[in-house]
């Protein structure tokens, strides 16, 4: 049976059809100023030409924001399924998303056995690179291209708001746009390891969300950690990914 | 004699010319690019006409930058004697500049007993009001004439950068900006309140930095931490102060 996961992030709207363990389509949108249109949207896409209407599992931020779905399931515990189905012998996982970032242990069986969560603070968060990326004119897209092979710059400042001025003041000072981009992502790929640090996590580690793309990120991430860290095309749609698998299993009883 | 202090803030420098516990002259501006060029400034201003050389004590952040100075002293030494002197009664400090906050606790004859700093979240610190009030259009000089008698609108985030982007919503949904503005001033009333509770602390209490100014802002203070909250119009120089009536006893000896 066809069945839909959508992921309602307060930055991403994700959303995956699922046949068994098969992705049918993906669905990915930038949240709208009303979270719900754009679950609408997702849902509409999805299920457009499919004869009967698949199950509906919605997790994240938004997931109270509509009435049409047949189930609403916390993101951790998506997030977990969706990961190991993704690869299978994942024991931990980090998601960076937007606007939070999660840490996820899993036992042998991907059960869930511990997180940690932040959505309090801006820093260690996509918003960080977001910000600091507006501040030096420069896409988040390009951060990867930009920074490859860069000495990353020393940053001293976490808080957001005063790296941001700290990042003025080193291009005033005449430091390179791109050793400070390379500065910025090598700090808070630190701040992630000491956040993975705070649970007692085992390998292999799978890194999630949007932030999961930037290819330095990753690197910084894995040499801070001093372990592999692997990741997934598909690693954005983890959660809608669990979700969607939740009304398969619900289909099978 | 007299001596002069100067307190280097990383938003302003502080300064005070001061003979026995009168204050001769004051000294503000806000900290330039280069903060050694806003001490000298201050030096400069106010041994203006002084014939003997005034003993010179320097604190806060830039306090190393200069070599011109007899003597350096912490910030939290140079805010609690400061604020003794403005009130001498004072048991509790609480001073928030523009990019920190610290609580201070004394004891009967004004000896420190405890302290707390932070400098690491712009949040709960000067910085906060200034960039929401950026983002209404305001200057931090009109918040207390905007906000008079205003019911806050409830402000769910206390990150500076998501507190941002809630306020941007909160416009678009038809708040009042001064309703908006109530409200921020209110979240950080009691997150200040809560950095108070955070040490064992007695009243009198004094409210020092230069958010003191903002008079919505301390009657709020008192609310959530239910007791008086007295303040001084020199309350902005303490840590100057301070410094300068270390001056003072270093003479004696
Ligand atoms: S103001 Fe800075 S340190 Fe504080 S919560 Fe926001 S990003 Fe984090």
């Amino acid at each position: 049976a066809l069945t839909i996961g959508i992921d309602s992030g307060s930055t991403t709207t994700k959303g995956i059809l699922l046949e068994g363990d098969s992705i049918v389509r993906r669905f990915l949108c930038p949240t709208s100023f009303r979270p719900a249109d754009s679950i609408s949207e997702a849902w509409e896409t999805l299920r457009a030409g499919v004869a009967e209407k698949p199950f509906l599992t919605l997790t994240g931020y938004g997931r109270q924001l509509v009435d049409f779905a047949d189930k609403q399931v916390t993101e951790i515990s998506c997030h977990g399924l969706g990961a190991r189905l993704l690869r299978s012998d994942t024991r931990t996982v980090i998601d960076i998303g937007g606007q939070d970032s999660k840490v996820i242990a899993l036992d042998e069986n991907g059960n869930l056995t511990d997180f940690l969560m932040n959505d309090k603070c801006a820093a260690g968060t996509g918003r960080f690179l977001d910000v600091i990326s507006r501040t030096l004119g420069t896409q988040v897209e390009q951060l990867d291209a930009i920074t490859d092979g860069v000495e990353p710059h020393p940053l001293t400042s976490m808080c957001t708001v005063f790296a941001e001025s700290e990042v003025i003041s080193l291009r005033s000072a005449g430091i390179a746009p791109e050793a400070i981009l390379a500065g910025v992502i090598n700090a808070m790929a630190r701040r992630s390891a000491h956040f993975v640090a705070r649970l007692s996590t085992q390998g292999p580690l799978l890194f999630t969300g949007g932030v999961s793309h930037c290819a330095s990120f990753r690197r910084m991430l894995a040499g801070h950690l001093n372990s592999a860290v692997f990741t997934h095309d598909d690693a954005q749609y983890a959660g809608a990914l669990g979700a969607a698998l939740i009304g398969q299993r619900q289909g099978k009883r």
